[in-house]
């Protein structure tokens, strides 16, 4: 994996590019997401691949997902995450169990972004399941 | 820091998005950059920022930087960075010994993403100066 990242001296602004061509803005001055901020993004979505693909193999009915993640920071350089804190709110006739069941394989054994923090972060996760009723969306 | 990352199910494509507001695409299909490219990224930007910092403090003279960070993954899951090469080129007019000094602060001292990475993954790091000349963009 190769990504190559371009910047212009004083512009404090980043692109980051993938070996397909695709970027990502970042920024040291708040005109883009921040560094630390991609990385609590690549938590969320690496753990949301997870989830919904377990989901789809456990036949569960995700209709859509949100997760939030909530970091603390040392006050002293280097300013690492002390903790994260991930929530989930699965949309759709999910079970309990099953939804449980999937953030649990995420987070301990797949999700390879929160599995490398995890060493020298306090990560802790919870969820809610908002069921679909007949009417939404209509 | 808080975060949020929404998502379709089936569609595989993500958007997180910091308390400013600002957005990021990430994607589990190949459709945008992936989690963990977004973390190499993030390493890239984070050290950056750093690298552009302290040379504006020696009063270096640098016009633009690029980096290209090189990682190797687990073959088993979590497929968690086994390796990470990052190079730094740094065009300008900057003393190599300055150079090499603001990048150690960066990767020893500084850099969040990367030294939250350090714990479990194998960081090296190269640079090159490519002096500015004067006929340089005429």
């Amino acid at each position: 994996m190769l990504i190559k990242l371009e910047s212009t001296f004083g512009s404090m602004n980043y692109k980051g590019t993938n070996e397909r061509g695709q970027s990502l803005q970042l920024s040291g001055d708040q005109e883009a997401p921040s560094p630390m901020e991609a990385v609590l993004m690549a938590v969320a979505g690496c753990s949301s691949i997870d989830v919904e693909l377990i989901l789809k193999k456990m036949r569960q009915d995700l209709q859509k997902m949100e997760v939030s993640v909530q970091a603390t920071r040392a006050e002293e350089a280097p300013k690492v995450f002390k903790t994260i804190e991930i929530h989930y709110i699965l949309h759709g006739d999910i079970k309990e169990e099953k939804a449980k069941q999937a953030i649990e394989l995420s987070m301990e054994k797949y999700c390879s972004v929160s599995l490398m923090l995890k060493a020298t972060v306090d990560i802790t996760y919870t969820f809610e399941i908002r069921p679909t009723t007949w009417h939404e969306g209509l």
